[in-house]
């Protein structure tokens, strides 16, 4: 809202909308709310009611496709907080609940298989799924989906042994498996909206993590401890991410030797990258982590007590601050001291 | 400072040390710098320059001592980016580099062998490692050791599962301990000062998260969706942590069923309980994880631009709020929209 982004092209997501996020979107008149579950479908219901217009949703469900196990595909129902399973029943549960509501208008399904997808295998089996659900619910209860979802989780190459995946490509091959999938179950004329969600690939590469060196320290291994860490990037230390870096000050020319770029919290976990080759940095300079635009801010917090760090947008030689640093007033800011 | 915590009382640790921190630290008269590196003894060597009382330090070193793998105690060197390493010779380079500085005053050692210890064994090791070297760098530099911290790391009963330390058992099998390796290596008349670390296990069971149930799925698993989750308890997704729950409107009676309680954050693996037998909880009912005290709310995000929650002080009857819940404007605060 602040950003004053247009309400009607928000898809609003969730496994647990509560009723003031709901009162919240219906009055702003976003776009599409994604239905996941039987008791979100009661409250969305109420909070429908008090509005003139039916409510544009969209069901999320479960096509029992994972993007990283679809060798698996036929194991049935799956086991994840999100949606409502195909398999089970309760998907079709859930589209005769909002067909009963009239102030809900069904306009189609989402499903999302998982992220770093970087094969078109997983899309091709769940847009499937989606479509032979969607001829059945069209069969059973006559509602027609004229939009699909499925979802997102392009890869993003975060290091140079990831493989590199044109976002142009992915669409492309995502749009012609909708199209033919939605021709083989009678759903051409007119071929369904298709929306994707292809956040992590835009927002990932557009950011660089600067880091300043505050000690190396020689042992074991060689630690260049620098002033950020897992209060800015929980990415490596939960989830054993891998990330690359260049010594911003000496891209190139030096000797490289392997390090271990530490963060500054106090954990041993906190490793922004374990094994690096760089030209051995020296107290002071600067560390650049490409890549770091998704899932690391939105996920930052203050721990030790930390300020987050402000965040610049470069461009065409101009830069612009839009994130303040934080203080510590601000970190104190909702302490009743 | 905010709390006006006695300056002299606070230890200052960390594996990167600003120069502003430490300039902070140094204008406050901060009781104890916890020096962790070389680089940091040249900086702390500089800020403590504009002073006229000497800087108070202790070493941090590495033992070769893992809570964890005491088996293993043999190997050497160990690999962390914390403290100076004893085996390898580094902590002895610490110790020479500290003395060499007039207005840095070294009055001890400092190591931290892990957390969620249960045991003294690992302590034993790593307290008795300590006074060897200690012993040693009295031989070589004439330095006697006056204070002593083998850190901290207590285990806490987070599940019925875990076994119960008493603290008071602990501390007294950590002074016993102390003493008499002290009395060992000739550092008796006077017993240098032991300084402990037992945050975690203060805190911890201090506190009791409240979540409240916002839908209820049948599927593969029952999974009760909460209105908190990895945003304020990162520890079940990240280190795949334990903890227990009870239905605070229903504690008992009812029968019980296994759920798993899931976060509302757009992760497949925000479940913060991933089976825990509880009355089947309804729509709206509050459930209560207790210990949840430390490593939640200092480690919270605001992911997914969620507010983080209020925390309220109860006791004796009364309850008093110490922490507002953020609200969107505090959330959106540092954003140059």
């Amino acid at each position: 809202m602040r950003a004053d982004f247009p309400r009607d092209r928000i898809f609003f997501h969730g496994n647990n909308k509560s009723e003031d996020e709901l009162l919240a979107a219906s009055a702003e008149g976003v776009g599409r709310i994604v239905v996941d579950n039987l008791d979100e479908i009661t409250l969305l219901a109420r909070v429908a009611a008090k509005r003139e217009a039916r409510t544009p949703v969209l069901l999320r469900v479960g096509p029992g496709v994972d993007a990283h196990t679809h060798a698996h595909l036929l194991t049935g129902a799956e086991d994840t907080k999100f949606g409502l399973d195909i398999a089970s029943g309760a998907a079709e549960a859930g589209v005769r609940a909002v067909l009963e509501r009239p102030k809900l208008e069904l306009l189609g399904f989402h499903a999302h298989i998982g992220s770093q997808i970087r094969d078109i295998d997983p899309y091709r089996e769940a847009v499937e799924r989606l479509f032979v659900f969607a001829a059945e619910m069209r069969g059973k209860t006559g509602v027609v989906a004229r939009e699909m979802s499925p979802g997102g989780g392009f890869g993003v190459r975060y290091t140079m042994d990831d493989p590199y995946t044109r976002p142009a490509d992915m669409a492309r091959e995502v749009a012609r498996t909708m199209a033919e999938a939605a021709r083989r179950h009678g759903f051409a004329d007119p071929l369904p909206d298709l929306t994707i969600e292809p956040g992590r690939s835009i927002i990932a590469p557009a950011g660089v993590a600067l880091y300043r060196v505050g000690s190396v320290k020689h042992g074991a291994r060689t630690y260049v401890a620098v002033d950020g860490g897992m209060a800015d990037n929980i990415r490596p230390t939960a989830y054993g991410a891998k990330y690359t870096a260049v010594l911003a000050s000496r891209v190139s020319g030096d000797d490289v030797t392997d390090v271990a770029v530490a963060g500054k919290y106090c954990e041993t976990g906190d490793i922004l990258i374990q094994r690096i080759a760089l030209p051995l940095p020296r107290v002071g300079e600067v560390i650049a982590v490409p890549a770091s635009g998704a899932y690391q801010l939105s996920m930052a917090s203050n721990y030790n007590m930390a300020p987050r760090p402000a965040v610049v947008v470069v461009a065409d030689g101009h830069a612009r601050l839009v994130r303040k640093r934080e203080s510590y007033a601000d970190v104190l800011a909702a302490e009743m001291g």
